[in-house]
């Protein structure tokens, strides 16, 4: 299982990618999920990737070494795709072409082809974007009003999202509740883990502002789990019981 | 869709439903879920549906006609069963029951045969059970590690469970926080809507302690969710921001 989460708001980019892969519960491995692709000063792009392992890594290994482009004969990767919504296409083209290469092979083995992403980050002179690429290499683009794109496992740091997050949130206040969402998730299913990699990138810099992995049992994470679990103790215990029937 | 959960705690059994059930997103209507079988001071009953409405209803529907059991000839219906294990196979009976007669016919139109119960009560004499039955007709028990078991749209309204509900809570708290549960699911999942339905039941009375549909509006469940969205900010404002990064 997995959980990333993106969020786009009005000072930056903040992605959040949990780290476990499982193969049933009795195979269970720490596998980077969020990838950076960074030119300092001209454009940062991250992918963060969830579903089938063998095919993620297929669809950035072919990013990597990139496709050729029928019509111009252009070998195209992340960095020289000329705006982020062309860089986003081609992350769709990759998956269609690992579909078509490995996808009738997986049927055959009743594995269905599951893989998404999340796309965001900056090239210089145009706006801060972020994605999230279907197993179609289809894909949507994150707006002002819902300001965050999840995949994995979703639900369990929605409700979170949904209250705290929106457009004008201050960047590492995003991060935190971020982080937050990702604690949820942690908790209710154990196919999400640490370690947790992070990456917060501002606004018109083009570059990472934090790279950062949130390793077990460093202090800030522990302190945010054990106040965020304090607080919703205490919350649920203020609130008086139902008036229903008195007793 | 839908969202029920049953909570078995030392003191009693909660059980509560929203009502909200669609076919599609163009066509939403008020069902109740929740149906009680209650002979007072003998024994009450309660079931919770979640799935396919016309596979729960027939479900209910088989279940109050009868089964006619092939060895000993008797009509076998919840009010008849002589223990709640009992009650919980002739439940399960009753949707292989519907699954051979219907079955068939939803599958030749691509409808899978989606259906799933809780199951609660208590028969004079006898220990209050709670159980979740399956489309198979299996079930399972809860039991007091994990006093609460539920159906349909279950995600969202876990967390506050896993972190409030043990065996010990009083039964109008267990009631409150399956109210938060509720609410919680509400909010994420606009399949899921008022009114709820709820029952508790005090262990071995054998009758309803409250019986209470919550509509829209009532000043109590308003107010248990403007409490908890204000102190779930508040926790959440009460965090510091990620130190990753001073600036």
């Amino acid at each position: 299982m997995t959980y990333c989460c993106g969020i786009l708001v009005k000072d930056g980019l903040v992605m959040i990618a949990d780290t476990r892969t499982n193969a049933g519960l009795d195979n269970v491995s720490t596998f980077r999920k969020l990838h950076i692709f960074n030119q300092p000063g001209d454009r940062i792009m991250a992918i963060a990737s969830a579903g089938n392992l063998a095919i993620s890594q297929s669809v950035l290994s072919t990013l990597s070494e990139g496709l050729e482009n029928p019509e111009t004969g252009e070998i195209e990767t992340l960095l020289n795709a000329p705006t982020m919504f062309q860089a986003a296409k081609r992350i769709g083209r990759a998956i269609r072409h690992v579909s078509s290469t490995e996808g009738k092979a997986l049927q055959a083995e009743d594995i269905s082809f599951d893989v998404s992403f999340l796309f965001g980050g900056q090239i210089a002179g145009a706006k801060m974007r972020l994605f999230m690429i279907y197993p179609a290499g289809n894909f949507i683009e994150c707006t002002v009003d819902t300001p965050y794109l999840q995949i994995g496992e979703h639900k369990y740091g929605k409700p979170v999202l949904d209250r705290a997050m929106h457009y004008d949130v201050e960047l590492y206040e995003a991060l935190k509740t971020g982080l937050i969402s990702m604690d949820s998730t942690m908790r209710s299913n154990i196919g999400v883990g640490l370690p947790i990699d992070v990456l917060v990138v501002r606004a018109d810099v083009c570059d990472a502002d934090l790279n950062h992995r949130i390793e077990a049992g460093e202090p800030y994470f522990h302190d945010l789990r054990s106040r965020w679990s304090a607080a919703l103790r205490a919350a649920h215990q203020n609130i008086p019981r139902p008036p229903y029937k008195q007793d």
